[in-house]
């Protein structure tokens, strides 16, 4: 490993990043998240891991940078739970739809979305990464025992709202205002997040 | 044409029957929904469009057929709306279920999912084939100017239900029982059926 980093690649330049960043992605879609290692990655593009951690910081944070995740989806969430739970329905849609309707941050999203669900592969990096980066916090966030199964409820509707507006592009949900997918959607979420489940 | 039903099959063996599933399959993958004839299958496989049209009815009917369909959606759901809307959605559901739930039925189901899902396909048989056997009858039977949307909306919910709980296969939703899921995911489509959607 420490061999390596004397290939000549300067630890700070941009082409370092790059290189890293490119042995992530291989790494993610050939080996998957759980298979993937900060060393691993690091032995690929021929740097010391400490450099990794130190412009990447931890796994979850290279897969963000590595798959262009146009933010980070934890930093996201958290934003929408600190107003409380009561509400908290409308404002996880309001900034769904501010990141899923500006075609340039959806499109590395679709192709996440895509290549998870194409294949039967042992390595859904939409499972593993993704959706487990938002499920887990809101899960904790949420109250009672059924609060992992309400978290993933939430997902279904997510999930079906991604493949029918953005992913099959169905026309009478792509003509959906924004207004309109909150008044239609966000009762169903706010439901799943606190409310009576039968 | 005519010519090429004399290359020896005879019209009512099953061997015929197969070839024309076989040439419906290939168009299908290749040339999409859209652009699949019945009298491009009915060459295809060496015999008379009349005869497609005498073992498996419309291009609908091929389909479902060629796609190895456990049932035929547009029957399911006349069934369905046919008790009223007023409690449709647990009728819509616990048939869903019923059929999803069956891992023979649901592999077929599945792999058109995945398949349509995968690439950014210009044919894809989700929405062209089997989303559009469901949501048109669906609207057609749903009150209203929004009865096409209310329809997607369904239609948003049901998707993510089939991505959480088949094609990840999530844990909590995996391990939900039926009843459960009519409880959680019921009042969901009942008001996307007849409810206000604000």
């Amino acid at each position: 490993m420490t061999r390596q980093v004397t290939r000549g690649r300067r630890p700070g330049s941009p082409e370092t990043r790059d290189a890293i960043l490119d042995s992530a992605r291989e790494s993610f879609a050939t080996r998957g998240f759980r298979g993937t290692t900060i060393r691993a990655v690091a032995g690929d593009a021929g740097v010391d891991p400490a450099l990794v951690h130190h412009y990447f910081g931890t796994k979850d944070d290279l897969f963000l940078a590595a798959m262009h995740m146009p933010l980070d989806p934890r930093a996201v969430l958290a934003g929408v739970l600190q107003g409380g739970l009561h509400d908290a329905a409308q404002r996880l849609l309001r900034t769904f739809l501010s990141v899923w309707d500006d075609p340039g941050a959806r499109q590395p999203l679709v192709a996440l979305v895509r290549g998870s669900l194409a294949a039967e592969s042992p390595t859904s990096l939409l499972q593993e990464g993704m959706l487990r980066m938002v499920l887990q916090p809101l899960s904790d966030a949420l109250p009672g025992p059924d609060a992992e199964l309400r978290a993933h409820l939430v997902a279904t509707q997510m999930i079906g709202l991604i493949v029918g507006r953005y992913v099959l592009a169905l026309e009478p949900l792509v003509a959906m205002s924004q207004d309109e997918v909150v008044a239609s959607v966000g009762p169903t979420l706010q439901r799943y997040l606190d409310g009576d489940l039968g």
